[in-house]
């Protein structure tokens, strides 16, 4: 699969997991068990018992431990088993892999690379639901496409005009004009200045204002977007410079995004979106959030309809458009992290 | 694909191809969007846009053009992108594959060849729903089995017996007595005489009656039938010349049918039914097409599982009969065809 | 597939096979016809008619023969073709493969191997619904999964401690414990005592009893399993042997068990049971099924669950513990069977 291991990787809501709970997941085409007990402390372990390879998700959780409820072979949060049920002796080989796992910004974080090498920093800035600032919905939603495609279709928002015209009301100035693309350590920056006419949902005003949105959009895929709408003239004073959203009229909101890997054909696709509390209530939320449903079932139609016109062409090949900046510099920042992943692979195995 | 490519394909009823409504088909395993404007105006394109391959056929009408409803791709009916919003230069290589298209007989016919090779004087004289003769009625089903297994069952009449016991009411003539069979420059004629008895559906004689049944099938897979019932005795006095339709006692009726492979293993068949006006009524038509609904269902149930066995079978192999005649002269014929275009292919290639 | 052929599959319940209809089965990936005319005569082909591979099973039984609804074949249960409607001679290789098939316990038995090596002293005795001693539920499964997973099951019941605490209400004993396993030629046997707590469904004792189970689990995957409740102290004083049934104190039950591929990867299970006359009654059967009916659905679920990791892992093994003794000597004796026969095979075609 196409995606680098050595990232954190978003695997469920931190709400999903509940205690003594164990939930299945799967990421890059791994099985991996996700538990928790009482006192909260977490494990994710391969989903696959050593024994005779039953998944461990349908096992129980017994303190902070969780038992095969196959034939009962118990494992610790290491992955390692410590009894088998009539069996004195343990073989040191009975364990499975274990997965660095991170529960931050309400989001299941787990690290697929070698567990030696997990760095915590390298978790995105996500804001989780429980921020001070932001009054925040969530969802989730499965894709039957690669996710490489929606962080495409993430990371050009030339395709508002089109596939968005009803939910969010975007007008053609999202395909006409190209925003401002920064390369990032990992990821990239994408500004934009719009001018909103009124009478869209969620807006206000009696004339035309500008908006301003930029989102970071990191690897492995995870988008963090904030922004606001400022009086007409603002873009101009500020001479390329981001503003300052507290200075902001109205519109200010933040969404956290992120595309997640299942297999290398199916995704699942995490969000949250709502206003800051200055510039809106539980109220806008909701009405944030029903756009939000109504417009990711409009891109899950075109992705999952472009993903089965790609699997009966026989050599696909795609014409980047001017549009394509972003998802470009993304796509050679993901390649080359796996090449280098590769390469250090290799020269471990070469010793 | 055991099909060639340079003939028409039956893609779609016209009545189903509206103004201003992308329609997406497939034939031969190739996605193809067809539209027409509010001025009649056809065009048959690949599906796939150019750009990141979404299918053109979510795309939106836009006078006689289509929009790419993903980033905004603009098509001429000749495949050419006009337009890239936000992007001046538009590649010379932006365009899709045109299909020629006709609509003819009521059906819309795509020609799978080269373009330039494309003859219209080649479509088989289906009879259409506008026809002043025949009062029609008109169907499609889509079967999970190859098109050549459909086009065996309808070069076979000796099935009727069988399959068919309940529905056409066919007696056990029709599998004993062999047709007369012709080779045609582009398919095969099947000729029958058989003793009808009294008392079956859409007949009402008080005796026995000679039915005449003459159907062409014609490549790629078109069958077309007509034919009568006669007082006993018309067939020895024609000495085996087709007897004058115009002279039936009855039960003169037109079928067109056409089967268009949508992939290897998946086909549409499209069908029409009714009797000449002379001879019966939109009455008679509905009560035709009620049997014909459930006959084809007959056909598909045995057809699909017929798939189903050859798909299980390692090295799959047939026991020609002598009912078999005009399958293989059929198939011989789309052989032959099939390897003469290749040959071309190849030539040209050699160049 | 890793099954050896020469030996008799369960094909379905004899009462599931009526007369004059007839039955489409598959065993080791074949497809085959089952059929019996009205004085009760059976025969078992190849579900695969020679002309155009359509399958006989949507054929018509007429007398003791089997006509092909197709093109109207006529097969005798030889396999032998008798007539083609229309044609005079019949090629001397319109056949297909007949297989030997018994009725016997309740069961349609069916020789996979060269027809004639076909044994019946091989079919294993298992308890027939006509039993004058046992009275007898019945009932079927399918898997998606192969049947190998579904021996191991059954050769293994430290599950019954996780897999079935619910609904048989296994204690943990019966993990902790080991039985007695004993090589049969063409099978294990499978011993156990176990301490029953009172209060269990079917059991009424205010004291804890022992209990006995004994199950031959046989080639190619047939269970067969009695057993009874005796008083605390018998298994000491039976010094290893097996106790005499008719001095049991209750619980005597009798349940026959069959596992057949369907395909690789898909599986059909059998089973009957409920108790001997001198312990139960029609209600208490009832009880049993309607426990066996939520337990085998429960072995369903991990099962399949276990084949669905399996074939996500790309090299799977597995770690056995000492409860898998019965399953380690039944795969062997499955696999050196297995083995003998392709080097028969390979010896025949060696000539």
């Amino acid at each position: 699969m196409p995606y680098a291991k050595s990232l954190w990787y978003v695997a469920a809501w931190s709400h999903d997991l509940k205690a003594d709970q164990p939930l299945a997941v799967q990421i890059l085409g791994e099985p991996i068990v996700l538990w928790r007990d009482q006192r909260g402390r977490m494990a994710a372990l391969e989903d696959r018992c050593v024994h005779r390879l039953a998944p461990l998700s349908l096992g129980r959780c017994e303190g902070g431990k969780l038992r095969c409820m196959y034939h009962g072979l118990l494992y610790d949060p290491s992955g390692t088993v410590t009894e088998i049920p009539g069996q004195d002796v343990i073989p040191p080989h009975a364990k499975v892999r274990p997965y660095p796992v991170v529960d931050r910004h309400s989001w299941i974080w787990v690290w697929m690379g070698e567990a030696g090498a997990a760095d915590e920093t390298l978790i995105p800035p996500a804001v989780g639901l429980d921020d001070p600032n932001f009054i925040l919905g969530s969802g989730q939603l499965d894709y039957a496409a690669e996710a490489r495609l929606i962080n495409d279709n993430l990371l050009d928002f030339s395709h508002l005009s089109y596939v968005h015209a009803n939910s969010f009301g975007a007008g053609e100035e999202w395909a006409r004009e190209r925003p401002t693309v920064t390369q990032l350590p990992l990821g990239v920056r994408v500004e934009r200045w719009i001018i909103m006419q009124p009478g869209k949902p969620g807006r206000s005003y009696a004339q035309p204002v500008e908006h301003y949105a930029s989102y970071d959009f990191l690897l492995p895929g995870i988008l963090l977007m904030s922004g606001g709408e400022f009086s007409l003239g603002t873009k101009d004073q500020l001479d390329g410079k981001p503003p300052n959203l507290d200075l902001a009229i109205g519109g200010v909101t933040f969404t956290s995004q992120a595309v997640t890997p299942l297999t290398a054909k199916t995704s699942r696709y995490f969000f949250s979106w709502g206003p800051h509390r200055k510039f809106g209530d539980a109220a806008l939320r909701d009405a944030l959030m029903a756009i939000a449903g109504k417009a990711f079932a409009e891109d899950r139609t075109i992705i999952e309809a472009q993903q089965r016109v790609i699997d009966a062409t026989p050599e696909p090949r795609i014409m980047p458009t001017s549009a394509d900046r972003a998802i470009t510099l993304f796509n050679q920042l993901s390649a080359k992290r796996l090449r280098a992943e590769e390469e250090s692979v290799a020269e471990v195995r070469a010793g």
